[in-house]
């Protein structure tokens, strides 16, 4: 992998994760992000340049001389995108749009993406979803996903870049924070560690598909060494209910947890759970990191860091 | 039809046709848009109100005590769209969404949106298209009716307002003009009147569907009367080439046309027919003017207010 990446959104959860699995496979790094990691140190050999998506002379900056554009960037979580949705489609859709037409001046060749398999399809009786179901998202978030990921064609075909987008499911793993509700399991054991009640929203029996962090960062690795394009679901395969996690939860910490049962929220998906089929035939490449297994290490990494 | 209608662009082409088509049915309309139709004087016994849909203040009044907004404004074409994405997104996306919020405030029942069924689909070799057919546009002006459709669905579920959005394919019809590149049929026509050659981006074997405006009137009376809600494809059901159109009008106009062959663009659909099932079953609509009729119809009104 001796190729010159730039890492956009480089110092958040998945992005510090990938800039040392990048570093680990021979590339030279470089992050664009708007400020540094909470979690880790900068790391050594990354050239790390600080800036908003929006500040369009660094990006262009940034991009000079790459071989490939990671995007991470989102400027919103599913929640805070349904409450101004003018904000997702300005800071998300708008900035990127502005990354791509960058791209076509700056001559970089690849870009990869990283969307949102847990809200592009909407809520579907179909499970598992494969990359080909039609995507009705329910939510601002996975609107604007939608958009982006049309637009990164759209620009592709046209500027002549190669794109690879990754449909990810529910992310979950160390570094991951409780903070702008970036998943639920950071949430629960952070209430559990706080002996705060849980809000749920339904009645628990909604399934997602939860992916350990390093289960995406070796789908990447295969994906960059292969030179994979185009579109892929990166999942577990599996669905689990809330109802589900929470058991596992309990099984793992020991301790008690208040649930405080809210109405369904109208855009949330019910069920999602991604068929990874493609990315089986096509990479060779399967989620290695067993549920219970990947929580209790997320258990035990928080006590360790913020107990 | 005793309600009362606010028509968004109602000016325009599609516009004058539906205020006259309301008018008939005996609804009060209210009509908000930029400027005065430069085809049709102002019509008798309409509330006329000049402004931009961004202009918030202006829109909020004209949404005052409506049953029924049919929003038909778009602030591109397909060429110019994709010229520049972002005014497209900042002009239709932003300013769509700002009225679905202004909707929900006004307590308006009842929205009737113009999509795009010759660009939200993208290609596709499955003709006719259905409208549960996958969505994946090509250029941005699809891109953005998408990202439309989706976001009245979510403020729809929401706010608890009805929606109907119409997937309409080429229309075409007197008073439609050829600037702005609005559709193929009056460029046609002019280029013909002119002596000018044609442009034709590919081979003239891309086939689209052609709706006459009155029929698409006759849907909008029957899905108001019926009180159809969701998403309809609105067109004729049957695919025209270019080829075959341009030796319609050789027909009818016994005239010369000079065409000049370019390469294909990238983000032009090569086919498009819809399935017109749903809107046969669901209101028992049916196209009723031939092409051969709708065309010798468009180069009579043509040649007598333009020529």
């Amino acid at each position: 992998m001796a190729t010159k990446i730039l890492v956009l959104g480089g110092n958040g959860f998945v992005g510090s994760h990938l800039v040392e699995s990048l570093l680990a496979g021979g590339a030279r790094v470089r992050v664009l992000d708007r400020s540094g990691s909470l979690k880790t140190p900068p790391m050594i050999g990354v050239d790390y340049r600080y800036a908003d998506l929006a500040d369009l002379p660094a990006l262009t900056e940034a991009l000079a001389d790459m071989d490939l554009v990671i995007h991470l960037i989102s400027t919103t979580v599913p929640g805070t995108a349904n409450q101004d949705p003018i904000a997702d489609i300005d800071g998300n859709l708008i900035g990127t749009v502005r990354l791509l037409q960058k791209l076509r001046n700056a001559g970089v060749p690849k870009l990869i993406y990283l969307s949102s398999g847990g809200t592009v399809y909407g809520d579907s009786p179909n499970r598992p979803i494969p990359e080909t179901h039609p995507r009705d998202p329910l939510s601002s978030y996975g609107i604007v996903k939608a958009a982006i990921e049309n637009y990164i064609a759209m620009y592709g075909g046209l500027a002549g870049f190669q794109f690879l987008i990754l449909r990810v499911s529910n992310l979950y793993g160390p570094r991951q924070g409780h903070v702008g509700v970036q998943g639920v399991i950071p949430t629960i054991c952070r209430r559990i560690l706080d002996g705060e009640p849980l809000k749920i929203w339904g009645d628990g029996s909604a399934t997602r598909d939860y992916l350990h962090i390093s289960d995406l960062m070796t789908f990447i690795t295969a994906a960059i060494t292969q030179g994979a394009t185009g579109t892929f679901n990166v999942g577990s395969g599996m669905g689990t209910s809330l109802t589900q996690l929470l058991e596992l939860f309990a099984q793992i910490t020991r301790k008690p947890l208040k649930l405080e049962y809210l109405p369904p929220r109208g855009f949330d998906v019910r069920h999602l759970v991604l068929d990874i089929t493609k990315a089986r035939r096509t990479l060779g490449w399967q989620p290695q990191v067993p549920l219970r297994e990947g929580c209790q290490g997320y258990w035990e990494w928080l006590q360790r860091h913020e107990g």
